[in-house]
């Protein structure tokens, strides 16, 4: 899981709107819900509606200034809910930012702050004795306007089904195999609310992140993906840190990790939380490695308790915490071909080691469910112990580990504290599907997030492809949201390209996924795209798929006049040669000589073909040609 | 299925070997048998053999020139079994080249083919009554030369197997699942033998291609993949066209399409086959449509056939035919979403509602068999119905047609005629394996030979990766043969690059499904690699990577000291973080602790932790601290 850097310095942030596309709302029950969506208008006058996750950043309405913050979506819903408080919070403290107070580092970064102080916040929590999560509202029977919200963005414009299901055959014919999932045709606010109680999905929606465009992750929802960002090693400006944030989302990344470390990584993350409509998420135990000087033995529960709190007060909308990873398992990992990739799990593992105790975060685990139930921050229960080969996949490392995450899961419910579990990494294609049935077993239908997994291990440069392949099985198999990997793992920071190849590759691996699991919504954009494709509407085409601008530099390479555009033909075979214009031409033929002889025709065929092959005592006769 | 165009014209061809590797030959039981691998030298003295495809280009020792053709490797074989004969053969017409004799194109064509007369070759054919194809051979319990070099190359050096068997438990935890595949730990001569016999397996190589290092094709072999190739539109040199082939096959094509279209054909094709290692395939179709100057039509038996032997004489080594695409069948794809998208199969539906007959390439089987076995060109039956997109998967046309090519697999084998059939196209996941099912079921487990298939349409200008997902779970299921697609698909003719991504996204998938399936010899380069990945040993992970270049200049891009190929951290740690670094740190602690008293304390912590369970009444107690 490597963080990216390496972007180039920009003047300003992406904010060009999709070609031939515009924002637009699902207006809900109450007039501040209302859902975005993107509307590609086509060529031929239809509209397709999708899911996006780019936020107002492509819409050339919205005036944006990273220094003050995005809009406000749903601070109101958490004030009427009247069960939380506002306080003064933890107060900053230089070392929050990897410096000493008099390092000429922090004194720059301090300046920076001055400059965006409009993005401190003063925080909220639930008060005493409160329980602020969505879990907590859904098992009480609250529909919450979070709720109502996921509802309306996972339906999007489903309109087409009604055509979809018109051609029965087809219907039946293609519709999925949900491997156990159940989505309904139509998700209604109440499905979602029992999802969410139930545990099966969770809504990560921090009450000090209003800014948040709610989304779910569970397996009954379309499949997720996560993007990973990080700081620049050399902060230069607000701007640049948010555009790796910005250009995430507006490729398709549905929530991304901050895996920041060494310095101002608490002013980036308030820079990122404030700047983003998707959820954050981070990996605690970083930041608090940072504090004791990167000396694994030197954590204390305090000083993590307190980066919990400190990154809570900031908005931060789920955690990823190594509980899972106990002393007793350390030495499972002996024999393995790589040992311990994950770097919370090794932190953690040379803690318990160093000191001959149980992992804090094991001991401590409902503690922290007390503070993640009074800011609505939900668990990812990272899997320290994941293979970081392929020999070494599903070993009792592994699924003794889940195991646990699974016992943790339930702690958790028990505080209802929403929760995810992580999982692999590196499994072979034969393996995958007993990774989803163990954590199924184990953790009890908690949605599982995975990385990758990657199927092979030769393929470094290329590994976002070798992990597609088994990310795509996973989610179909009933993961919820897979963090993408890209072209750089394992070699290096994924520079911008690398970021946008890693998520395209993860929205191929999510949508084929949704598309074999049968998702109601997924299957309307295939096929709208390939209607353009074999009407030859070319720039439909284009802009219907992942990346409108890499299809249209790609045809443009080989057929740049813009008459080529709507040319009935196209550059792989040159006009006399296109299979789909011969296809046409065969269809007017066949309307004009009659779809019912040729019918005819072929059935007294088929006849006289089984006489032959009958009568001969030849396994075959080939037939002559009748005329 | 686009054929690339647009190299860069080159002065040379690519004649660098890989990085710390050098050609080997694994030596067979005559003195004229020896089969190329290519060994990696690893830094820590160990060497790692791999299967190679590349052929004598990547052998410094081997002096090449185009004009003369690649070294012969197996011309003796085929003289010693004293079952053809040589003769004039057919004579060149500038139509062959898409050309009238007048033309300027066509005197500069002329000019060209005169420098290179040596690539001109006296014909053999099976002398009259004879049957000159492998599993002609095979099924009288001969085995052939080219069997024994097929065993030799499957297994490369499996000296590993050994010291894999030695982790008992890693052995058996991730061994493939075979799926119906049989693979022996050891491919014998004989074994290849009762492979090609029974029809499960091919191996591509016809009299007039001395030159072919013998490769199989079958579900108990290594999956293969294959790249397509095309002729520029204006030739310039032989180096320019064989180059496109030394590109692909350097990258792991096993095999190689010459789909070129348009003028100089025959020539180019000459010089591809003369200097080509590996299988050639066509798909005579395009050239005969050409002499009838592109009309549908205007085809006759009389031309196909003429084409036939055209390219039988030059040596290609299968034949794209689309003879499962009856009349009948035709009427199928009326209410498709993209009717016909195959360019064979339109053609000849073109050709049959034109006519109102059978299509000739079905009436004609037997006589193309004839021809088929006079020269042992292989059958790859195309499948002209074959889906364009996800909505046409697995409809009754593409069904029907399947069908129909396991009735001719039963002909062809009537001939002992090698055969191997097509497969989609566009299928999403689910639908997947019921095609490898059928095509089972209905082919009697003659190879399959898939294009991709694309698991989802929304992906131009990223089909490769939406397609290797297919790949790869149609490759484990059991297809033996994996056609590539490159990221230029549906959009434009791919370039240099675009050919190697898809060749690496197919690598790539392959690769995946061999492990899947437990290949005996697919395991032993990820676990070579991925130990390497652990010991920080930078250039040997680059090295035993698909694409050595690629992972050492993402690497260098962030790490660019050589100092840093030896550092025992990467990049998206830094030295402090690499989680790596304190799993070995871990380690030796626990060593030094020692294991048995960390398991013992982990024994009696798994004990109070079932007590507390069990005594609490909570559900989970958790643990504190010992210490």
């Amino acid at each position: 899981m490597n963080a990216p850097d390496k972007f180039t310095t920009l003047l300003s942030l992406t904010r060009e709107p999709f070609p031939a596309s515009h924002k637009c709302v699902i207006p809900g029950s109450r007039p501040d819900l209302f859902v975005p969506v993107r509307d590609v208008a086509l060529t031929n006058g239809e509209t397709v509606s999708l899911y996006d996750t780019s936020g107002p950043y492509t819409d050339p309405k919205v005036e944006i200034d990273v220094r003050r913050g995005l809009p406000d979506v749903r601070g109101a819903w958490v004030l009427e809910r009247n069960d939380t408080e506002s306080y003064e919070g933890r107060s900053h403290h230089a070392l929050d930012d990897g410096a000493k107070n008099e390092d000429r580092d922090a004194q720059r970064l301090a300046e920076l702050r001055a400059g965006a102080s409009a993005l401190q916040r003063t925080p909220r929590r639930a008060k005493s004795g409160a329980n602020v999560t969505q879990m907590h509202y859904a098992r009480r029977g609250i529909v919450t306007p979070e709720m109502e919200y996921v509802a309306l963005r996972e339906n999007g414009k489903r309109e087409w089904m009604a055509e979809y299901l018109a051609n029965e055959e087809r219907a039946r014919r293609v519709m999925g195999n949900p491997m156990g999932a159940t989505i309904p045709r139509i998700i209604t606010p109440e499905f979602v609310r029992d999802e969410v109680a139930r545990g099966r999905a969770i809504i990560p929606a921090n009450i000090n992140h209003p800014e948040v465009e709610p989304m779910a992750i569970g397996r009954n929802f379309k499949v997720k993906i996560n993007a990973n960002i990080g700081n620049s090693a050399v902060t230069s400006s607000i701007e640049e840190e948010v555009e790796k944030l910005v250009w995430a989302i507006r490729w398709g990344a549905d929530n991304v990790m901050d895996l920041s470390t060494g310095k101002n990584i608490h002013t980036t993350r308030d820079w990122i939380v404030r700047n983003s409509p998707v959820p954050i998420g981070t990996v605690p135990i970083y930041q608090a490695l940072e504090k004791v000087g990167g000396v694994a033995e030197d954590l204390t529960w305090e000083i993590y308790r307190d980066t919990l709190i400190e990154q809570a007060e900031q908005g931060v909308d789920y955690f990823t915490i190594h509980a899972g990873l106990r002393l007793p398992f350390i030495h499972l990992t002996a024999d393995r071909m790589t040992g311990i990739v994950s770097r919370g799990g090794s932190i953690m593992a040379k803690w318990c080691i160093a000191h001959h105790k149980e992992s804090f975060l094991y001991t401590h685990f409902e503690d922290i469910c007390d503070i993640m139930k009074a800011y609505d921050v939900s668990f990812s229960l990272g899997d320290g112990l994941r293979p970081g080969s392929g020999a070494d996949a599903n070993d009792e490392a592994q699924f003794a580990e889940l195991r646990t995450l699974g016992e943790l899961t339930q702690i958790a419910w028990k505080h209802d504290v929403q929760t995810m579990i992580e999982g692999p990494g590196h499994v072979p294609m034969h393996m995958i599907q007993s990774n989803m049935d163990e954590q199924l077993k184990h953790c009890h239908e908690a949605p599982f997030y995975t990385l990758g997994p990657l199927t092979i291990d030769i393929a470094p440069g290329y590994d976002h492809i070798a992990s597609a392949i088994g990310a795509a099985m996973i989610g179909w198999a009933g993961t919820a949201m897979l963090c993408y990997v890209t072209p750089k793992e394992h070699l290096g920071l994924p520079d911008r390209d690398d970021v946008k190849q890693g998520i395209i590759a993860y929205k191929i691996a999510a949508h084929a996924a949704d598309v074999a699991k049968g998702h109601p919504g997924a299957r309307s954009r295939d096929d709208a795209l390939s209607k353009a494709r074999f009407e030859f509407r070319w720039q439909d085409q284009f802009n219907l798929g992942l990346d409108p601008d890499t299809a249209r530099e790609f045809h443009d390479e080989t057929l740049p006049k813009d008459s080529s555009k709507v040319a009935h033909f196209c550059s792989m075979c040159g006009p006399k040669f296109c299979s789909m214009k011969i296809t046409q031409e065969v269809r007017e033929y066949a309307a004009k000589k009659g779809v019912a002889e040729a019918a005819a025709m072929a059935e007294g065929m088929e006849e006289k073909s089984k006489e032959f092959m009958a009568g001969g005592g030849e396994m075959y006769i080939p037939i002559r040609p009748i005329a």
